[in-house]
């Protein structure tokens, strides 16, 4: 065995769903893959089952599926992000030779892809953290691929990773991202994304369910209908299928299911890579925490019988109203992925990555969870003019939100109302308030931190004079009332 | 010099504003102090200043520093958090003896904390982390403490750190908080919980301002008023007395300072502390968010004449509309204390602390920048019952915020209709809501993870049956319609 000839184009290691689904996906496009997996029995099953008669061979050791390997060799890990990862790097390290590539395809955060580019590269090796989005149908039929890393391995896996992943308007979802972590980075803005629309479609749901007291199927043809309109996407398309599948008792199965949210994490990240950078991603950080509230199920059941609220009694016109829902749904969205474009554009200036815009929401365009219509949208608008400073700013989407908000701030002022808690949707509707908003409350807020802990304060440049010069940090005597202001620097 | 017996109790590092006023503070209370500072041109100027006549003393070095305490030597550090603190311990180390005392009593990071107190103690040194709270005011005339880290080191610290602290009631607002960094912890909390205060007064002043049409005048007659209610306290106090500030022309200083909120990170810390255990402390999240887009002030001053909205039109009584806004603040700022004392419970139990609930709201109930009568009641409620699952659970705060929801849930709808935005009230509503809510929409959202990512969900108990077994991880084939249900288990 290991005198014959290398003959696969590709190495794939970790056989759990996505693994086994896009060796299949890489078969299909005419590529020789060799997997491997740690436990070997799962190489042979699978061999004998999905893979057979495809262009797909087995390993059942390291040294005999490097060995499999045509060069520079190509080898992409699927296993659990963190140690595994680094576990097979090192196991990877001694058969592999200069020029080599190793892709990490898991959830890895993107600081430890930032120090593994740094590591192989020291070695010799070309490393890419890839995120790979689209779940198991996406790995098997066209994922979306958000590679960064070490450019040097791009022209060696461009045409494998175009070719297994998704097209839009035949373009592939997959560009290379950038520099270091940027793959893992922009794949864990994407997740976060993601918790924010599925968050987003959660409150619909449940302002049609008890606001307006439909049935699951009558929501189900409700999400039918949004389908065909601008929120057009994979979620709005799962979500009908859920809500129209029954139990075998003929009662819907969603009703049925625990409403405790699980996460792993990469949700998290984003809000936290946001805090850290200083940009107010809410919508994220609201999905998250809806995660965590979901979570105390029991303190809620007890919250349940001792917390009081009103009782939702909806009066108008029904159909109207869920217009104005698919218009909250959709300006919320809005906001969401523009809050997502900051953060991203920020790190890029942040850590040194140049990233492309245009090329991001092509990625996220097809293959993915997020996946929509809207997103050719967000294409376009970076497309027409890529140094935009903000997605609300490009003309389409400063339309669509204008025409949105009456109907979204009827959403959310009822909600209040009814007590149904619309977390996200406020969120995104505060944000867009407050970004619109050339003077906010801040100024009270630098008033009172000079007040307490004469952490001074700037003057607004149309008020500036000799006394309050501007640029300048400013503190007042505020105890000494009656105009005995002593403007002073303090230096805290 | 070096020869003379050690005469003071208690010896301070760093001279800065809040540790010039600590001195200041232990002199008044009969302890003799020793100053010192690295510039030591500092140290001569507060003796021959404001330390003149006191029992206060001085050293250049930090030799001659140490000669001059008496033992257990007692040394505080004042200085910039971070290497600073480690840089003093390093300088103190070779100078201390076995059962010395270092507090750091700077806005250090709990896992800093920690880590020192586990390092001192290796040497024989207890090392107390200690949050100080109160501004130069507090620090002056009695601030609140929040001591933590060796409990061997508190009966040799108690009378100073009691006698300096606070009063309530008669009772000093210091107590020993906890294990390790416990009292950083909390004075992190503290300051997380200072955010959605100052933001919460934030959003009712934009909104008698923008929403109301008021004047600074009036607005300060507002606060003048809330100031003898429920809302009686220090931050409500010290808004009043902005409000009436005016410039040497007569006009309010308020208006002309710049809404670009600083901040120092111990916000954002409580934040990413909370995303890290899972506890939904939404409105501290959106305070800290709310201070990152008031930073953006030359993008949303380019917002501010692209992206449009509505014009605040008031109808109605105004009087009945400021109590329901005094009611929204309230009730806002129960859910964020409930809040924050929900992340301290999960804390304690992730962290193994021992925290005493009562003393740490009477901690905060005087000397602190969020020191309230408001407290008062948390601390009744704790006392009462300290194994209270949740503060919304204690009978006075279940009905506080029952009394006060229709107001709440008046302002949040009119701002929304209205176009100003309330992040911080908003999201109190939205936590409330879905707190007291057994069946959140969050099965839709485990129904889709299911969907495309196969990532399983559970059955409600009540639902369970022989197919759906309660407690098991169900995967189901949600593609395959019309009743072709497979139930199995899948490790993701």
């Amino acid at each position: 065995m290991a005198a014959a000839a290398p003959t696969a184009d590709f190495g794939l290691i970790g056989l759990a769903v996505m693994g086994q689904n896009l060796i299949l996906n890489a078969a299909d496009h005419g590529f020789t893959v060799c997997a491997f997996n740690r436990t070997t029995s799962k190489v042979d099953r699978f061999l004998e089952n999905e893979a057979k008669g495809k262009s797909i061979i087995g390993a059942h050791s390291i040294q005999e599926f490097i060995a499999q390997l045509k060069r520079p060799r190509r080898v992409m890990l699927l296993v659990m992000a963190g140690k595994p990862v680094d576990d097979f790097i090192e196991s990877l390290l001694p058969f592999l030779e200069e020029g080599d590539i190793i892709i990490d395809g898991g959830n890895s955060h993107y600081p430890d892809s930032n120090r593994r580019t740094k590591y192989l590269a020291s070695k010799g090796i070309s490393f890419v953290g890839s995120g790979v989005s689209g779940g198991e149908e996406g790995a098997r039929y066209g994922p979306s691929l958000m590679p960064g890393g070490n450019e040097a391995a791009w022209p060696h896996i461009k045409d494998i990773f175009q070719s297994i992943a998704a097209k839009s308007d035949g373009e592939a979802c997959c560009d290379w991202v950038g520099d270091e972590g940027a793959g893992h980075y922009v794949k864990m803005v994407h997740n976060g994304i993601e918790y924010g629309d599925m968050q987003l479609i959660c409150e619909a749901y449940d302002i049609l369910k008890r606001g307006l007291g439909l049935s699951c199927k009558e929501i189900g043809d409700v999400f039918t209908q949004w389908n065909k309109g601008v929120l057009d996407s994979f979620l709005i398309e799962i979500t009908r299928d859920i809500l129209y599948y029954n139990d075998n008792d003929g009662t819907p199965l969603l009703e049925k299911i625990l409403d405790k949210a699980g996460q792993k994490g990469t949700g998290k990240w984003t809000a936290v890579n946001a805090l850290d950078l200083g940009m107010p991603v809410t919508l994220i950080g609201e999905a998250v925490f809806s995660r965590c509230l979901s979570a105390l199920k029991d303190e809620r059941t007890r919250a349940s019988t001792i917390l009081s609220g009103p009782t939702p009694k909806f009066e108008g016109d029904k159909a109207t109203f869920i217009d104005d829902l698919e218009q909250a749904l959709y300006a919320s969205k809005i906001i969401s992925y523009a809050q997502g474009f900051m953060l991203i554009q920020d790190a890029a200036k942040e850590y040194n990555w140049k990233l492309n815009k245009p090329s991001i929401a092509l990625m996220w365009r097809g293959g993915c969870i997020i996946r929509s219509v809207f997103l050719k949208d967000i294409t376009n608008a970076y497309r027409n003019n890529p140094d935009l400073e903000n997605l609300l700013f490009d003309e389409f989407f400063t339309k669509a939100i204008n025409t949105a908000q009456s109907g979204w701030r009827n959403v959310v002022s009822k909600a209040a109302l009814w007590g149904i808690p619309l977390p996200a949707f406020s969120t995104a509707l505060s944000f867009y308030d407050g970004y619109r908003t050339k003077d906010l409350p801040a100024n009270l807020l630098q008033a009172q931190r000079d007040y307490f802990g004469a952490h001074t304060f700037r003057i607004k440049p149309e008020h500036a004079n000799e006394n309050f010069p501007e640029g300048k940090d400013i503190h007042v005597n505020w105890t000494g009332r009656g105009g005995d202001v002593s403007a002073s620097t303090y230096v805290a």
